[in-house]
């Protein structure tokens, strides 16, 4: 991504208007060169990618400013998991063309500037990337880094038996969402009421990084993820990377009004709600000794975190329960694109 | 890019088959975290990201190998132009399905072959990534990272007046593969030279990146970028950052035998070579005193590197001239996706 003089083509122009301010770092060289440099500082450098396509991760009538957040903030979710610092980030816009040469402009300046909220609001600078025409759906692809001090990045490996096992935030609502956006069973059952099917909407559009727990997660947990896939199916990725297993309480995972009123509605399951994607909430598990001060950390830097279990040794399943100890059967665990 | 254990999903059970074997930094942690550890070892760390459209940079008919070399490769060559080591890179491969669930393995577990000979060639491992679901054109999109001693990133903005201008290896080829690929001039002029065309359609499909010469670009360039939009276009470029202009002399670019050939017999333009894409050579500015060495070192390592011409003061896009010093009046300077 460059941002020459002239003579500049159209695709360096439009670097040069609509991302060029959003490269604040003297590492970005104000996307004038073929490359951006990243200094360490001394720490270790945490490496994330996720790329969101549309029609899978985002529908095409979405606003663009919500697209360009969400691109970024399912990477910053990734770091915040990990415990590290967002350091930058470099961006892959693969872009349909409105006609031989040129690109929706309108788009591209509503997409830039949500962009640019998130890079101020998570300092966390664009260094580079690349645009590119594609003839299919538009996709973003961001691949984005942090700081933590050498060989402290937290890892989905080392949860422990005994351990607590937290989620920050609400489960479910962003599937939720999307079922509303797609005109499903839970915009029925929400039809009164425009505030919660909007709270819903923007969960799936925008979730949520809560990068402001990152020290408290490299402090305190034993292991982190970030819930992207559905809650279910991504703690038994952190079980099978721990060598452990868990058991939830389905009482204790934490529920929006709007999820609680659907499934009271009868509009989505529990097993839904444990399996849909894009929570983009963080998983992790500490020690008991620990679990009061990680939940006032996290409290005092404005986000809930919940004990929703414990993890337990073996290699089962983690089991998903009820108040009289039946396990939940899940139909699927979470979402796989393949 | 996740290959945890049990349960694995359909994606991690083909990230851990043809994507694990790749991941031999310790960083990468053998893909079974959300993220990465890149230690910069107390070097600055050079960032660069490319990618590779369907239908715009490759043909749905090219081997598997040669799109994941490619893709690769163009971000090899970024590094080299900055005098780089490279260090690693993360992937984000989106794919079609071949139907609801699943998605072509033969094709993929040849994509992985591929890449994985280039991993190992060019010492450059696979550090993570993401695998989505497409339904448009597949689409391989590389961020690559490399390391250079603090402040040593070799940047497109050091020419000088009077600094020689080379390129290494051969200008336009692999333009002239694309037209062979898809049945132009180039492949009537050429129908009787099986061997001639196989070389420029490999030259398209397999760009050459100029690892080898990166220590020899640090310690002698003023300026480097690679050629991967037309010598014009990214001369161009370079001279617009380094506030300069350039004189080249036409009869110094170096070409190929198939190149020379397809020119003499009318099949392209010098002005098409001088603008076609995908070089991915080296385009470089040197001081008077060091083209020797520079030629000499770059010989050392099995890359020609020829002088194609002088940096000038001024502003004025760079000219290029024929041996009666007349310029060619270019129809364009090169390929832009907007």
């Amino acid at each position: 991504m460059t941002a020459p003089g002239a003579p500049a083509s159209g695709e360096d122009s439009l670097i040069a208007r609509y991302f060029k301010p959003l490269a604040t770092d003297p590492g970005a060289f104000g996307l004038t060169d073929d490359a951006a440099v990243l200094n360490a500082l001394g720490d270790d450098i945490v490496v994330t990618t996720d790329a969101i396509v549309e029609g899978v991760h985002f529908l095409s009538d979405d606003p663009p400013q919500t697209i360009a957040k969400k691109a970024l903030r399912v990477n910053l979710s990734d770091l915040a998991a990990k415990g590290a610092t967002p350091a930058g980030f470099v961006l892959t816009l693969a872009l349909r063309k409105v006609d031989e040469t040129k690109v929706d402009e309108a788009w591209l300046a509503a997409f830039a500037r949500g962009l640019g909220e998130d890079t101020g609001a998570f300092n966390c600078p664009l260094l580079g990337g690349d645009t590119v025409s594609t003839p299919g759906p538009l996709m973003v692809s961001i691949t984005a880094f942090g700081r933590v001090a050498p060989g402290k990045m937290v890892h989905r490996s080392g949860a422990k038996p005994g351990d607590h096992v937290l989620v920050t935030g609400t489960i479910g609502d962003a599937a939720l969402g999307l079922d509303i956006l797609r005109k499903g069973s839970v915009a029925t059952a929400l039809a009164n009421d425009a505030v919660l099917r909007d709270m819903l909407v923007g969960r799936y559009r925008v979730p949520e990084p809560r990068n402001a727990l990152a020290s408290a997660i490299r402090a305190h947990a034993h292991a982190a993820m970030d819930v992207s896939d559905g809650l279910a199916g991504d703690l038994a990725k952190l079980c099978a990377a721990s060598a452990v297993s868990a058991a939830i309480e389905l009482a204790a995972i934490p529920l929006s009004k709007a999820a609680s009123a659907a499934l009271t509605a009868g509009a989505v399951t529990l097993s839904e709600i444990v399996s849909g994607g894009d929570d983009y909430e963080i998983l992790c598990t500490v020690a008991p000794d620990v679990l009061e001060p990680f939940v006032q950390a996290a409290n005092a830097s404005g986000i809930a975190a919940n004990r929703i279990g414990t993890i337990v040794a073996g290699k089962a399943a983690p089991k998903f329960l009820d108040t009289k100890g039946a396990e939940l059967a899940l139909t699927r665990t979470s979402f796989s694109h393949f």
